[in-house]
């Protein structure tokens, strides 16, 4: 007979489309990862009262709340879930912590580098987690378990780049995304944050940059693009580049990554596949396999569904949950974490301030 | 005020990796799809009382069965899901039929004609569906959008192939799939239906055709591999193979449509995108537009993630029930249902025929 | 000090877009493979004066002459090469042959197999090649190297396929390729015939076929389309389909072949690479290898360009001549000869058979 | 009676792997381009005369000479070409120019500015031509075509990177490619300088920019990377990577180009194709055309072969200079020459400067 799940009461804050990704994965986490815990959508809160009703039924909450203090307050809420804009982070995960929460915080971890810290501080003896998800896509862990394996020898490049379109649509200036007062920055905070915390997390730790930043739409105080050069405290030579001005790309993460034993390449637009060449192949063999990521023997395989048979952008949510909810009940590490978090607003603020002097910064 | 649904008790029979994909239908339609029904995952049923719990818990069913024959029955279940071996499709489908209830069954319909008729006769009034999942890809209904809407002109042909490995696994030789008396048939049933039904969906009808089976597997009674040449009744030339010996390829569903103005690509390992060609566009401008078929203005785009986000496997079965539950709420056609089934069946039928005659046969 | 060459006048009978290809080989072989032969572009024969002079002075032959009967004849002719529409290839081979020449011709051999075999008699005892160019695509040849070299293991499948779009053009449809007349078929002939001699260099020989023929066009008397199914004497079960209706393909000569060690996949239009999967590999590194087939260590490698840098249609002519004089050298065996050009006209005319009869033919 | 065409006889220096190329373009040039010159491979000049005589026995070259100075000064010779290491560029090309001749020289132009100027002024009223052959890519003058027909609206970002693996082979760290006082630099004479090249011809000028290089191995005094970020003067951001340890790349120059009404990709190992995105398309059709820039109205594409038969890397050396000497007879411009290659030149110093100093460097 199989032992009793704990059950954990998750308080969601936001009910955008992110928070419907968050809550996907929380209904559907038991039924693809072995995990001790019995999830329950406890209750979702956010401004808009007309769809938060809507948003509530159709996913499955028990409870709706209006604010957010009185919500992670409350003694039935095990996990308080952050899913609205950047500057919203710090202070709700600030009082989530006090309240002795497991904290789960939406990407960028916060909006400077004295509140990541604050942020990190405050949770550093809870369970907690940033969704950095893109780590879960199968190729990417695939990439970090051959990396780790030696697979590529010394890395010479890491090569990143984050388009989408998403600013040449005017609509969509006008969301909280593209204010200052909200996001804190604009593709540096949006699009570049998944890219260096996939370098981080690929490669290791960047210990100088140098950057540009532009805006092309008139109006704006943030961000459009960032280009940034770097060198990775191992020696590895970085570059960067994410752009909102990406026209034709929708979801257009993606590097390229050269070692002295082989190289790697991956697009988000064609998440299930992951190129790799060997260099220890004989000569005539010698070649960039298109590798399906759908198993056997990858990252989540087993999972989800039979080798050959896709998955999508939801589950690198469901699997990060999978990890973060194993780790827990083996009192393991998991990340990204707020440190993975933090780590990653430092380098967005030295990359802003690279920008700023056109210097290099040490970090 | 949100109008209230109507419940809807399943009973599912089966509770293997196919019945894992309809299940998860099951719990996930409502969350992408505005449907005026409330699913409740009420009875699953199996032979094997020990996964058969561990499967419940999982997936969140309130009940579980031993017997389909008394489950199909029961007063309180409204629809009767059949996830089992081919061979047991007829015997439920008509109890449940005659019992009342909605029927869904897995592909093929059936082991033969006869059956089909027999079922297709007895579902006449009750909604009905066979989960030819792969329509509801997105990139294959728009492509049914596209040939319908005429950018295809004339088709002179469709070229379909399914191609997995299956076949080389021995351990695969044991299972039901592979034995006569359970499936009726081996690559034909297997896969080779769901290219008909897609062959039947975008070009029409199969008016004659010429085929040939091989096993090249010892002591196997059913076809490994199956290649067949057609006629559809507009003319278009088809033709069609499949096999489990198609090493390097898991799930590996095809096709190219070529017409008068334009023609189409599509691979179920790559299943986000359609290779479309048009020949209306200027010669230097003319090529094949790799599109992302994850919106805007693409089939289902609005129900799942945002343009460029993509989706997978179990899609297609939640974007199934989506339609059906949508056509039924409205009185309106929803496709594959039975009939359907049973026009597949009798491709598959021919199919056997010929290749057994090794002449043309008429439909 | 480097050998005198010996001196090879060169006849060519054709002055067409093939005629181009081939003599562009005739000038650069010499160049790119160090063969013991200096070849003189010494006389080309056409009907057409005009256009003849312009094309002799461009490609620089020394002379012109405006009958073939005379030019094969001359004594200080060593090598015929045939590029005429098919239906005068018996006529100029068989009297190149009688003089004694060294006879080159385009594929396919003839118009019957009656002419084909009459053509190979005639020049059993003096070196003969067909163009089947495409047997020298770099990768086509790695395709073989490897398949001999037992990578593939035994060949479950040989799935091939050539299509173009030439047919929708009612201008090309007034020359001499749609006319039963001069090119004997349509895309059996024109297409196919290349697909056909692509396998049994890769697989071996067909045992039997059933086929179809299809004329979309109104008032041709050629087939527009064909599709086989066949079965090779080792066991390989063999499809093949060519079309002049493949809208958007230019030059789409492609395969795939499924052995129990791995599979290939090709397509001309690509023709620099080739895909590879190596079931022997670790699970988790299964997956294609798109291989840039460029060196090192492919055939033509060291005669071109460095690894990296491609090469394009033109090359397969030359590579054929390469390999044709380096075997004339070393009094060794050459393929595709005349006897292979009849071997594919057998499988012609055996395919035109069982499209009339819509039977099996056994060859 | 075509007009006799005016004899141009040639001088080449050098007889390398870069000498092949250009020496092949002299030998297909007319047979492919309606030029009003006859060229006439005249003499071939190089330091080592067993090499020398095999390489003119094999080119077909009339003469050999093994020293340059009286070579150039010949009063039979036109042309002459330059294929030498770049640190012979300027000696060379200026006594060329001193003595009259049509001047061809080898990229980069030179090993500094100054060099670069004083050739630039000596050629200014002769004919002169940089071997940036990438320029007559078909896919690349397409792009430019395209992008000059405001296909791409305002141009936002120029991503440019070109990768080999040449750097991890100690063989051929000993080559003069790898010595500072024979190339100048490295990575960036080697490969940036072709895609400096290219962002000029498809962007325009470069106002400021920032870079830094970086050498791998041990014992090298030039740069085996170089990163660049950089500004256009028309507003364009510009990113630039070279490495000479892009482990599994041969020869991969690649742009992508993002602007406001669509955007283009290319890939030098699959350089007959023109990735592009057509922001004016319907919603629904928005996606990347994979162009095969073979035909028809294409770049060249009436000079080598039908539609779909491929072109290799020769054919931009063919294609450069057929334009070139079109440009002559027409007293046209032709792009690029010595003043491109100044252009280039300057940049590159600039990219030396920011590197060595870590700051942005205005040009």
């Amino acid at each position: 007979m199989p032992e009793a799940k704990r059950r954990m009461n998750i308080a969601m804050i936001g009910s955008g489309s992110i928070a419907r990704a968050h809550c996907n994965a929380f209904l559907q986490v038991g039924r693809f990862f072995d995990v001790p815990f019995s999830l329950s959508t406890k209750v979702v809160c956010a401004r808009d009262r007309s769809k938060l009703e809507a948003f509530a039924t159709q996913w499955g909450w028990a409870e709706t709340a209006l604010e957010w203090q009185s919500t992670v307050d409350r003694s039935d809420v095990d996990v308080v879930d952050i899913a609205v804009p950047n500057t919203l982070h710090a202070p709700i995960a600030i009082a989530a912590a006090k309240a002795g929460k497991i904290v789960l915080c939406e990407k960028p971890l916060a909006i400077s580098v004295e509140e990541a810290e604050q942020m990190t501080t405050v949770v550093r003896d809870l369970p907690n987690l940033v969704w950095f998800n893109y780590r879960r896509v199968p190729a990417i862990a695939l990439a970090k378990r051959w990396i780790e394996e030696g697979r590529l020898g010394k890395i010479f490049h890491f090569r990143g780049s984050y388009f989408n379109q998403s600013g040449i649509d005017p609509a969509k200036g006008k969301t909280w995304r593209y204010q200052k007062s909200e996001a804190g920055s604009g593709a540096i905070g949006d699009l570049l944050s998944h890219l260096l915390d996939t370098a981080r997390d690929l490669v290791g730790e960047i210990s100088e940059l140098s950057s540009m930043t532009h805006t092309f739409a008139a109006g704006r105080d943030v961000d459009d693009a960032v280009l940034v050069t770097s060198r990775f405290a191992n020696g590895t030579l970085g570059s960067f580049e994410a752009s909102r001005f990406g026209v034709g790309r929708r979801n257009g993460l993606g590097f390229e990554i050269y070692g002295s034993k082989g190289s790697l390449a991956f697009d988000l637009e064609d998440m299930n596949r992951l190129k790799f060449f060997d260099a220890g192949d004989p000569p005539a063999l010698q070649a960039t396999r298109d590798v399906l990521v759908t198993g056997p023997d990858h990252p989540s395989s087993s999972n989800f569904w039979k080798p050959g048979h896709l998955i999508g952008y939801e589950h690198t949510f469901i699997a990060t949950l999978g990890d973060f909810l194993s780790a827990l009940a083996q009192n393991g590490d998991f990340h990204a974490n707020f440190q993975d978090g933090l780590e990653t607003q430092k380098l967005m603020s030295a990359i802003q301030i690279s920008a700023t002097s056109g210097r290099w910064t040490r970090l």
